[in-house]
């Protein structure tokens, strides 16, 4: 028995749609249904990944065109909003557009993932990576 | 001036369709198709590190016990000799003993690569790791 | 192998040789020598700024409220602008309102005073400065 | 009646001597004494300049010579036993010898004084400067 099928519309900026459709052809897919069906699952199973409840450390790595309208202003908006789990934030200015903005982080656990989320989802932000280690108290160099 | 989009239609197992649905939730997403715009971009990032020809940027995060005899000395000799793919890095004093840098970089994968590895193996850091993005430069936003 | 010292007497008034031992001790330097060797190197960099020739490092540090209407976009946009000079920028999230940001510099004296400059100006930085030092090739250490 | 003098030897770097001698032409002073007696006089106010009790933010510049025999292991320990005023360290790798490090800090005034002056004592560290701001809340924009 088959699995039914839910059917919907996606909007992507037009490069992006092209750069998608070699991507799905590069990797062989059959179709950009089952190319973005294996990324959702890859990202399902990042985001239901346990952290635990204990104190982490870690970066979130942004990367970024400034010139979107307000994205500054958010991004900067969120990270005060959070600003316990923060150590500070390394900006860089990479070319004229782009920013690469390295965060350093400690804290709970799952505010860290909650900012990190919401970083990530801000629109503008080309990608975005939360890289979790440990605050090395409770391992042995 | 807005990039204009393209439409189009995606075909998902109803339960898959389900869980993205609530991942776009929990995540702080706008809608389904901001939500798979990041996606995409993510594994363009991935897909193209692969291929390990042109410029990538990305952090390089490391957990060590600075007291460990020369380390803090190894680790700026080691990063002295890769400056050229540093942009800088950032380091937060966690406690007594333990030290949480993270290096914001960018150039060739090779050398980064090669450089995350030589800072990761060195004795007494405690636990790193290489977070890879794009320059920005080849991914629409 | 050790750079060969050159030995030579100084005549100061009394008082003012004990009031430097003060400071000597205070300030925790080994010796005589040292201290004034420090000072020395602070009056040569304060020197050669005067000339405005050669390049400089240094940092700029900013106080603002980044809830001022388009203050982060405009500060962010400034920098972009100036990128040669700037290697990064660390934000630092002092409370719901305040930043404390420090930029990293190098590069043309009169490129980061103008920077400088402007940064400063920007409506909402409510503090800020210019910290000239040297990039450390021609001073003796 | 003139103050008696005091005469006392100095040992300086021969490099760091000779562009001392430069200077004092170049300020047409009449002798090396009379030069470092108005440096030391310089010295005097800035060590002696009120820093008051409340809190204050603001940044430690520093550029030094890496490979100076374990000064980077001793500017780290001197940090982290101050790590209650440092927000971070950002590293900067200038050339195969010199770092530009910056400090973002903040907390009481004398914790911080002290700390710049142990970190610029260090014997390597060629420049160091301690720039003090507001932690923004007193001061309105």
């Amino acid at each position: 028995m088959k699995t039914p099928l839910t059917r919907f519309s996606v909007s992507l900026p037009g490069p992006l749609a092209r750069q998608l459709d070699v991507m799905v052809r590069e990797k062989g897919y059959a179709n950009r249904s089952q190319a973005i069906a294996d990324m959702i699952r890859a990202h399902l199973v990042e985001h239901r990944q346990q952290f635990g409840t204990g104190e982490i450390a870690g970066s979130i790595t942004l990367v970024y065109d400034h010139h979107k309208h307000h994205l500054q202003d958010l991004l900067t908006d969120l990270q005060h909003e959070h600003r316990e789990v923060i150590i500070s934030a390394l900006h860089c200015h990479l070319d004229h557009d782009n920013c690469l903005e390295v965060l350093a982080v400690r804290g709970a656990a799952t505010s860290i993932k909650k900012l990190a989320d919401e970083l990530i989802a801000a629109k503008g932000v080309k990608h975005g990576k939360l890289t979790i280690t440990t605050t090395g108290k409770d391992l042995p160099a």
